[in-house]
């Protein structure tokens, strides 16, 4: 039997855009005699509406849109995520469901059991949970379906609560010949090893081949690997597709021929994934050019060659905006990596505005008291920045590009409305480490980023002299605490045992954490790449008694 | 039996100032002579405490803080809100429960069984259901204790799924006494009324009197409105407490007297929602003055009134900031306004800024195509007067206040990092047709508001002769798809049918509602006082496809 395990990158709430793109897959795979095509979850309304989802038009479009792929199985069979009605009154009023479809047949519907609420996911404010395992009869194949959280029961990576129910066992009693599974996971660093260990364990748990359909693209913060693939009974991987690519997969069950194994590059994974998250935000959004500011620093350069990489260089405009503070070295370092990456550059000094903001102020400041804090200067700075490239997005239709990263983030080391304006943030979910990582990952053949942006001290440029190290603690042992407390949900305690640092260090660490919730609150869309983001499944209070 | 219902203001977090403000309650209360005292649903950590309920060394000091009020309990009773930790290896790790304490000891514990997962509410997230009624017995009263929404299935309310388990009829087979409710239910515009019907209904079901202890206090977006309430047999309020203020209403089981029914106005109700909003933002933050940018137009009025009442006239500065546009009425009107409320004011004209920015900019600009949505200078000059509200801000340790409303909101008028700068916006869930309404309600007694800022065409005065007329649909008609689409969920049929409209002028605005969720990511907080707001409890892609 011929199955094709169709990855595509759906774009949210495009019922028939979506739509379009799965009968083309279809008819690609009818032309080429396949017996089953396989889509991720939520293929039809795409990876996560959200509250579209409460929208009866919506509801009903997808209906029509599942209506209109049956009416095109006349020569093949189709599984196909999407959205449908519960018929009881009770609970909540949809199921996220696979279509079980075969020969101009709809014959029924496997519900997601699991529906994962935690993290970026919020699938119990709409989702019924499903509590029957099917097993499928298709030209002699009796298969079973699950949908992605289903099988991670089988991991050891849910921390947040264990469910009852499992529908892997469940599908085991019925001896499935194959199981398949229909996935929107997005990625994560370190996320596809985990997914193959949760595949292989519930191949071993229903005895049987395995294959993963998963989604790919980016929505909003998240991105999805796609990397689908198949497992055969010993739990090799057989065939497994590309990352962050749309391709179909195809498999047979006849006549599986192992792939040779690429070893993955963590790094070049990490790079495919934030160039395909702003790829995607650009091309679902409908724009086509990006600007950013280039200070010469490591944070602008990163992003400056992701942009490069996802857009083209002739939709990358790099703006440099020195200051009274700016050192020749990091006008030489921008002019460089511009250089270096054939993107056009300008150059605007912001001298004039800055002085005028003093003037217009000193009446009003010239009875302030002195505060010690007072960072009022610094922030004008980043604010006339932050217009700058606004102006100039507005005036060429161009997206502006934030270069904050999570470091930053997490210490609130970035100025709101000024170098935090954007429309996407692509590396705010990288620590200052990964930023180094990746930006010596992207250098590993030739200077791109040039070495002195690299190995110079950072600092923002604000004040004479200015070293980020004046007001944060070194970037490792930031780092550190950012993974226990944030990602790892540590308490103070084992983080200052764990590491050996002062318990008034780390509260004070975790203080500047929390005090600057009200900066994340009003950021730009980042992309998620970490286990735990600051911007996208973290829910916490603006205001509240910092610890 | 003396019972005491304590609607407190907690602080989110902060469980050792909650703990500290329910011991000197359950003093005060003990010394009165008072049998059993009442707190809020989740009064320990305050609510709603979100991801922090991740922290399990959040959960160990709700958990000290538990014991400690258990050992206060020597000479009386005590129901108070907290969480627990759920002992089974299964599902989600807490409880939302009340703890039911007398004498030194704690009787147990009754588990909230239905848990809100919709709108503003993310119980499902963190929160396993109870599953049992109790019936509580102390100094020879049976009772039953509900949490919140477990009584809310009674209501006609519950639009995104009904629930199977019903808490009060389960309660009713135990022939309570009594129904003793504690809740944190939140206000919107008539809320109050739609509550009380619950509690009626749930007290009949349950055939006993009805006693509800509701949460006061603001918490980011929600503002909590008190009102708590004691039910007769007959369904009648025998006592009310005040809304929007802490108070211990007194309920004497034996000897209940009617409360004289002082009819509720929705104005003064929303008013005081608002003022409520805005004076615990700046308390529970640690700030204590704001500064807004007066317009001389009607939503800069309305939230500077609300300031003063919130904040005292001597913490709200006024900033007039005119430009070349601005007409010589709206500069009177602010000052008129400032007059009227006895505020301070600084006057700062834009002009100058603005030509330094035309001028900086016109060697990039001189070669672009003209544009005809070119908003590019009307954007500069609202992002030069949120650059000098913050820069006031940060040098004088106040907050800027936001003065969008919900209308603007709806249809992105506003400009990102300009009038959209802020740590909270008071009016953003208020329809511009609610804002006149409110305007015209504080002027009841006398001219506050000047007369010509709410007769006037209101306009943004960013261009020649602008109006607001000129871009947007009228306030009324607009208001009304905003009701209809975002409150009540209706199809843009539906729409078109009920008013009359045409399908392309309901399309067009829905498609500009979505287009403009990218400035709605990143708004500043708001205020929260209509059924559905833009800014909490919406759950909306940024990235999608448009309708």
């Amino acid at each position: 039997m011929k199955i094709v395990l169709s990855q595509i990158n759906t774009t949210v709430g495009d019922i028939r855009g979506n739509t379009e793109l799965i009968l083309s897959k279809i008819a690609l795979a009818e032309k080429n005699k396949a017996d089953l095509i396989v889509f991720p979850e939520l293929a039809i309304p795409g990876y996560f509406p959200g509250d579209l989802l409460l929208l009866d038009h919506f509801i009903d479009d997808a209906s029509s849109a599942l209506d209109t792929l049956i009416k095109s199985s006349k020569n093949l069979s189709i599984i196909v995520g999407t959205v449908r009605k519960n018929e009881s009154i009770y609970e909540k009023r949809l199921f996220n469901s696979a279509a079980v479809i075969s020969h101009g047949q709809l014959l029924g519907f496997q519900d997601k059991s699991l529906l994962p609420t935690y993290d970026v996911f919020e699938e119990r404010r709409f989702f019924e949970p499903g509590n029957k395992q099917f097993l499928w009869h298709i030209d002699h194949l009796k298969f079973g379906v699950t949908i992605c959280e289903d099988i991670w029961l089988q991991g050891d990576t849910l921390k947040q609560g264990r469910y009852r129910y499992d529908p892997v066992s469940e599908l085991a009693k019925l001896s499935p010949d194959l199981m398949i599974n229909i996935s929107a996971s997005p990625y994560s660093f370190h996320k596809f090893e985990k997914r193959i260990e949760c595949a292989k364990r519930a191949s071993k748990v229903a005895k049987c081949p395995f294959l993963l359909c998963n989604n790919v693209g980016a929505n909003d913060s998240l991105i999805f690997d796609g990397k689908s693939f198949c497992l055969d009974l010993k739990g090799n991987i057989q065939r497994s597709a590309k990352g962050f690519l749309e391709e179909d997969l195809w498999v047979d069950t006849e006549d599986v021929k192992a792939d040779v194994a690429t070893p993955l590059d963590l790094f070049e994974d990490l790079y495919q994934a934030l160039v395909l998250g702003i790829s995607d935000y650009f091309r679902k959004s409908g724009f086509k050019k990006a600007c950013l500011g280039l200070s010469g620093g490591i944070d602008s350069a990163l992003v400056a060659c992701l942009a490069k990489e996802a857009l083209g260089k002739e939709n990358v405009l790099g703006v440099l905006m020195p200051s009274r503070y700016s050192s020749s070295g990091s006008l030489e370092d921008a002019e460089r990596l511009a250089k270096a990456l054939d993107i056009k550059t300008h150059t605007i000094s912001i001298e004039e505005p800055f002085k005028s903001y003093l003037t217009l102020l000193s009446p009003i400041f010239k009875d302030c008291a002195p505060n010690k804090n007072d960072l009022t200067e610094q922030n004008i700075q980043a604010r006339i920045r932050g217009m700058i490239l606004m102006a100039i997005a507005n005036k060429m239709q161009m997206i502006v590009l934030s270069t904050g990263n999570k470091s930053e983030y997490a210490m609130g080391y970035a100025t709101l409305y000024g170098d935090m304006c954007g429309g996407i943030a692509p590396i705010a979910d990288l620590t200052k480490t990964k930023v180094y990582q990746l930006a010596n990952w992207i250098n590993r053949n030739e200077e791109i980023i040039p070495r002195n942006t690299i190995s110079k001290f950072p600092s923002a440029e604000l004040a004479p002299n200015q070293k980020d190290s004046d007001s944060l603690p070194d970037y490792a042992i930031l780092d550190n605490i950012i993974k226990a407390y944030i990602e790892e949900y540590q308490t103070p305690q084992a983080i200052t045992k764990a590491f050996g640092y002062t318990k008034e260090f780390v509260d004070d660490v975790i203080r500047r954490i929390h005090l600057n919730e009200f900066k994340r609150k009003q950021a730009p869309l980042g992309l998620r790449v970490s286990e735990k983001a600051f911007f996208a499944g973290r829910k916490i209070p603006v205001v509240k008694k910092h610890f």
